[in-house]
C-alpha cells in the first residue's frame, strides 16, 4: 500500500487545521501501513485542577454566554437516564459553539447515595470533538471543572448585574458549588467580608478555612439565611426544595446568583422576590425547565415573558445590565454545555501546548 | 486520616457489586490517602475487533432486544449537533437496560466529507456507566461495534422472520455494513448463494473476496438490484433517498433486512412493499422518524398503526413472528442505543476477565 501522504496533503484542508482546531500540538500523527493513526488526550482530575485556573475558566465561560447572545450555540435538550433503583441518574448534555468551532459532550450522574459509599455525588466526563471530522480529540474528568465553570458563570453575571463598587458577599449555604462561586466573584469584587450561611455552622467554618486561601477578608459565619441578606451580592447554592431567601430580607441594590435550582421543583427564592427583581437567566429554554424560574412560573407569579434577558443578550450588547443602584438583580444559573465545551477546550489547548495528559490510540 | 475500608465495607453494597456490575475483574481499587481511586478501562477500535465476536454482538443484540420488549428499557430521543459548514453531524444516544442493570452513551458522527481527507465517515466512542453510582467504567472506540450490532440485529430479525429453511440471501449495497449483515445471517442460515448487487461491480467483487473469509459459497455478482431480490433474504444497506428495490421484484416468503435508512427522508423500498408487507421495527418511535417507514408514513401510504411489532414484541413471545411460507416480512432497523450499550458491555466484561485494555485513573 503506498503512502497517503501525497494524497492528503494534496486535498483543501492542512492536516492541523483539520485535527487540531483549539491550537496547540496536533494529536493526530500518520502511519502509512493502515492509515491514520488517531489520539485522544485523556485528562484525569487531577490534570484538570492543575490546568485550569478560574481566570481562564471566567475567559471561556464569558466566550460561551457571548456566542450564546450571538445565536451561534447549538443546545439540544438533554436527555436524561434515571436510575430508580439507586437514586441516581444520568445526563448527557451535548453542546455546539458555531463561531469558536467547539464541541462535545458531557455526561454528569447525581447520585445521592454515593456519599454513603465513598463515593462523589456527581462524577463527569466532557469528550471533546472536532466541529470539522466529527473524531473525538480529548476526553477530560469534568468534576471540578464542572464546579469552576459555574463559578464562573456567576461572576461573568455579576459583573454585568452587581454594583461594582459591591463589597459584602453574603452565602446562603457552604457546600462545594459555594467555594467556586466565591473564587469567581474574588475576581471580579474588590470583597471585604463575606458572610457565610448554612444550617451546618462546622460546614461555613470549613467553607471559611478553604475560602481564605484565595481571598483574605473579613469573614462572618453564621446558621441564619437572613443575616447573609446583609450584602451587597448575594449567592445561593442550597438545593431548596422550598424558598430559603424571602423577599423581605434583601436590601435595595442587591444582586443574587440564584445557583442552586438545577431542577424542575427546585426554588431557593421566594417566588415573589423573582417578580420584583429583574431576572437574566443563562439560557431561557433550560430555566424555564429547571432553573430558579420553574416555581414561580409554574404557579403564575411570574410569567416566562417577564424574564429580563439572557446573559449573552446582555455581554453582546442587545441589552443593557444593572439600570439603578436601587433595582434588585437575580442571575438565575443552570448550567450549560456550552459552559462545559468552552472551558473543557481551554484546558485541552493548555495541555496540548504543555504536553500534559496522556496520548491514547483511538483507532 | 483513618482508613476508609471497614466503613464502606459496613454499607449494604459490597465493593465488588458496586463497582463492577458485569462482573469480571473489578476496575476499582482503595487507596487510604485520597479515598477511592477510580479506574477506567480504555479499549481501542483494534482492542474491540480482537475481542468481539458475532456470536457475542447477536446474543447482546438479541438480549437488550428482549429486555426492550419487556419494557425495561431507556433511550430517550438522541439529541443532534449540526456541524452544517462541515457536512456533518454527532449524535449522543443514552441508553438504560434496566432488567440487565447496563447503561451508558454513545456519541457518533457522521461526517460526509471525511473520505476524501483519508478519515472514516463515521466514528464512534461508546462510554459505559455504572448505574448504581453513575461512574464510567469504560470507554471503547466503537466504530467497529456499530457495525457489529447492526449485523447482529439483522441476525436476530432474520431469526424470527425469514423462512428457517433460507439459503439464498440477496443484497442490494455492498458497503461496511452489508459485510456485517451477511457475516451475521451466516450464523443463523445455511447460506448456499449470496447475490450481491452493488452500482459498483468492484464493491461487490471485494465484498465477495471479504466475505469468503467467515463464508465460502456461491457468488453471483451484479450491478442490477432487481437480481439480488431473487433470494429468501433480502439486505438494503444503501444510502438512498429514493426506493432501489421494488414491490413487484419480491417473491412471496421473502424477508428483507431494512438496514440503510437510519435519517428522515431516507427510503430503501418501494413504499407500497411496506403496505403489502408485515413490518417490524426495532423501535417504534425512531422507526417512524427516521427508519424505512418513516417516507411511506409521511406519504400517507401506511399509517404507524400498519407496523405489526417491535421486534422485542416478538422475542418476549406477545406476538408472533412469521405466520406462513407466503408473507412478506420486513425488519426495519434503525440502529438504538440498547444494542450498543448491551455489545459494549459484553466486550467489556471480556476485557476485564482477560485483563486487556488500558486502566486509566479517572479521579
Amino acid at each position: 500500500m503506498p503512502s497517503l501522504l501525497p494524497r492528503r496533503l494534496s486535498l483543501p484542508y492542512t492536516l492541523s487545521k483539520v485535527l487540531n482546531p483549539v491550537g496547540g500540538r496536533s494529536l493526530f500523527l500518520l502511519r502509512d501501513t493502515k492509515g491514520i493513526l488517531m489520539e485522544v488526550l485523556w485528562l484525569t482530575e487531577d490534570d484538570v485542577i492543575s490546568l485550569l485556573t478560574i481566570d481562564d475558566a471566567i475567559a471561556a465561560v464569558e466566550k460561551a454566554f457571548f456566542e450564546h447572545g450571538m445565536g451561534r450555540a447549538q443546545m439540544p435538550p438533554k436527555p436524561y437516564l434515571y436510575f430508580f433503583g439507586y437514586d441516581g441518574d444520568l445526563r448527557t448534555m451535548p453542546a455546539y459553539l458555531e463561531g469558536l468551532d467547539l464541541a462535545g459532550v458531557k455526561i454528569v450522574n447525581v447520585h445521592t447515595r454515593n456519599p454513603g459509599i465513598g463515593l462523589p455525588t456527581v462524577m463527569a466526563l466532557l469528550i471533546l470533538n472536532s466541529p470539522q471530522t466529527g473524531a473525538p480529540l480529548s476526553i477530560l474528568g469534568a468534576t471540578y471543572l464542572t464546579a469552576m465553570r459555574t463559578g464562573a458563570a456567576g461572576a461573568v453575571a455579576a459583573k454585568r448585574l452587581a454594583r461594582p463598587e459591591s463589597k459584602v458577599v453574603g452565602m446562603v449555604g457552604a457546600g462545594a458549588q459555594a467555594r467556586t462561586q466565591l473564587l469567581g466573584l474574588s475576581r471580579i469584587f474588590e470583597i471585604e467580608r463575606v458572610i457565610v450561611s448554612d444550617r451546618s455552622l462546622e460546614h461555613a467554618r470549613i467553607l471559611e478555612r478553604e475560602a481564605r486561601a484565595f481571598l483574605e477578608c473579613d469573614y462572618q459565619l453564621t446558621d441564619n439565611p437572613e443575616e447573609a441578606c446583609n450584602c451587597d451580592i448575594l449567592v445561593t447554592t442550597t438545593p431548596a426544595r422550598s424558598p430559603v431567601v424571602r423577599e423581605s430580607w434583601i436590601k435595595p441594590g442587591t444582586h443574587i446568583n440564584a445557583i442552586g435550582a438545577d431542577a424542575k421543583g427546585k426554588q431557593e427564592l421566594e417566588s415573589t422576590l423573582t417578580k420584583k427583581a429583574k431576572v437574566v437567566v443563562d439560557d431561557m429554554a433550560q430555566a424555564v425547565h429547571s432553573g430558579e424560574v420553574n416555581v414561580p412560573i409554574s404557579e403564575g407569579v411570574i410569567k416566562p415573558e417577564d424574564i429580563y434577558a439572557q446573559i449573552g443578550e446582555i455581554l453582546v450588547g442587545r441589552k443593557p445590565g444593572r439600570a439603578s443602584a436601587q433595582e434588585v438583580t437575580i442571575f438565575d444559573s443552570t448550567g450549560l454545555g456550552i459552559q462545559d465545551v468552552a472551558t473543557g477546550s481551554a484546558i485541552y489547548r493548555k495541555a496540548t501546548e504543555m504536553g500534559k495528559g496522556i496520548r491514547l490510540n483511538f483507532l
